[in-house]
C-alpha cells in the first residue's frame, strides 16, 4: 500500500513539473517577464483540471488542496532562467518527452475517473478526460497569443488521451479493479503518445504540420 | 403539442448543427487538425450556453443532458472535410446565413428565458441571452487566434440578440403567454439579423468593415 | 460611519471607471465596433472579480449585485468615442495612471479579503486577490488578440498586487482590524504601483520592454 501511494506521489510530482517545465519554456522563448513565466506555468499545469472542476462543479481545486505545487512552481519561476539552461543542458530532450507523456497519461485518466464519479455518461467523461490532459496547453497556447498546438498540429496527443480514457471506461465496465484499470490506461496513453512521438505519426497529410 | 414539440426539436437541430457548420468552416480555413476541427465546432456549437450556465449556476449543461448533439458533431468531424466540400456546392450560401440567424434567434431568447427563472433581473438577463446567442463565436474566434468578428465587424449581430431579448422581456412583463413571446421574440431576432444582412447594415462608419 | 461608507463608495467607483476607460481606449486603438467597445470595458472591469467568484463558489456577481456599474458602462460606451477625446484633452493622463493604480489597489485588496472569508489560505488567497486585480486586463489583452501586457511588460504590477495582497494578510494576522488593514494594504498596493510608474522600475533587464 505505502508504495502504491508512493509511486502515485512520484507520478503526480512528474505530471505537474512537466506541464510546468512546458510553461516555463514557452514562456521564455516568447520573452514574459517573471509574472507571465509563473502565470503559464501555472495554467499549464493546473488549467486542465481546473476547467474540469468547474464544469463539474467540484471543489476543492487539486492547487487549492495541494498548494505546495503552486508554491514551488512560484519558487522554480524564480530560479527559471538560469534554471532552464541548467535542465536544457543536464537533460536529454527525449526526458522531457517522456515526462509530459507520463503527465498526459496521469491528468486524463484520473480525469475521466472523477467525471465517472461525478455521474458523468462515458462518453461525457470521456471529453472531461481529454480536456483534463490537454486543456493546460491550450490556455497556454491562448495566453502565449498563438494558435493552440495540439488544434493544429496534426499528431495524436488529444487522440491517445481519448483512446485512454475510453480504455479506462471500457475495462471499468468489464469489472476490471478501479487501480489497476486507472494504471493500465494511463500506461497505455503515454505508450500511445510516445510511439507517436517516436514513428512521427500524423493524422494530417499536409506539409504544413509543425514540430512539436 | 405533439406537432410545437416537434417544431422546437427542428429548431433546435437547426441552430446547433448552423453552429458547428460555422465552426467547421472556419476550423478548416486556418488549417485545424481533426482534433482542433471538433473542439472549434463544438465550442461554437455549445460555448454560449455553457458560459451562461457557468455564470448562473445551473447544470445540467446542454450538451450533457443531449449527448447526441456532440456525438453527431465528432461523426462529422470525421466526414467534415468532404462533406463541407459538397454541402458548399449543393447548399446555397444564403441558406447557412439564414440557419445561423435561426441560431442565433434560438439561443439568445432560450439565454434570456433561462435567466429570468434563475431570478436574474431584466438587464442582466438580456445580457446573458447575449452572451448565450453570440459567445460561442467569440470563443471560437479566440481559438483561431483572431480578433472576435462580432466585437469588430459593425454588423448588428450581438444587437439583433439584444433587441430580442429586450422583446422578449416586455412582451413576459406585459402578461404575454411565454411561449408566444419566446416564438416571437426569437423569430424577431431572426428577422433583424436577416434584414442587417440582406440590406448590409453597419453600425460603423469606417471602410475597413470585414465581410462577414 | 456614513463618511467611511461614501469614501468606499467613491473608491469603488474610481476604481470601476479606471478599469472601463483603460477598456474603452484599447477597444478603440484596435478599431472595435460598438459592441466590441462595450464587451472590453466590460470584461476590463468585471472580469478579475468574475473569475475569482467563479473559483470560489460565490455568488451573485458584484455586477450582478450593482447592475447601475453595467447600465452606466453602456450609457458610456455609447458616448464613448467623442467623451474619450474630450477625456484625453482635459484629464492629463498622470490622473489615468493613478485612477488605475487605485482600481488595483481597490480590487486586489477587496479579492484577498474575500478569498480568506471564504476559507483559503493565505497564499491561495494572495493568488485570488492578484487575479482579482490584474486579470481582466489579461482577458482584455486575449479579446483584443495581445499578449497580455501584465504578463510580458517587467513593469511590477501584478507584484504590487501581490505585496499588498501578502501586507493585507500579515495586518490581520496581527491582529490589526479588518477596515484598518484593508484600507492600509490597498493604499500600500496604489502606492508601490505609482513609485513603480514613476521611477521606471523593471524586473526585466532586456532593452525590448514595451511603455505602459
Amino acid at each position: 500500500m505505502n508504495e502504491a501511494k508512493a509511486f502515485l506521489f512520484v507520478v503526480e510530482v512528474v505530471a505537474v513539473l512537466a506541464c510546468a517545465f512546458s510553461g516555463f519554456a514557452e514562456a521564455q522563448r516568447k520573452d514574459m517577464d517573471l509574472v507571465g513565466v509563473y502565470v503559464v506555468a501555472f495554467v499549464t499545469a493546473f488549467g486542465g483540471g481546473t476547467l474540469r472542476d468547474i464544469l463539474l462543479e467540484r471543489r476543492p481545486f487539486f492547487w487549492v488542496e495541494h498548494e505546495a505545487y503552486p508554491i514551488v512552481i512560484l519558487a522554480m519561476t524564480l530560479l527559471a532562467t538560469p534554471m532552464m539552461r541548467l535542465a536544457q543542458r543536464i537533460v536529454p530532450n527525449p526526458a522531457f518527452v517522456v515526462a509530459d507523456a507520463v503527465g498526459l497519461g496521469f491528468f486524463s485518466i484520473t480525469g475521466v475517473a472523477l467525471s465517472l464519479d461525478s455521474g458523468m455518461s462515458p462518453f461525457v467523461a470521456t471529453m472531461m478526460g481529454v480536456v483534463t490532459g490537454v486543456f493546460g496547453g491550450v490556455l497556454r497556447d491562448v495566453l502565449l497569443n498563438e494558435v493552440p498546438m495540439v488544434l493544429r498540429d496534426g499528431r495524436p496527443y488529444a487522440i491517445a488521451a481519448f483512446f485512454g480514457c475510453w480504455l479506462y471506461v471500457l475495462m471499468t465496465r468489464a469489472g476490471v479493479n478501479p487501480a489497476l484499470a486507472l494504471w493500465s490506461a494511463a500506461a497505455a496513453t503515454t505508450a500511445f503518445r510516445l510511439l507517436a512521438w517516436r514513428y512521427d505519426w500524423s493524422i494530417k497529410g499536409s506539409a504544413s504540420r509543425d514540430d512539436r
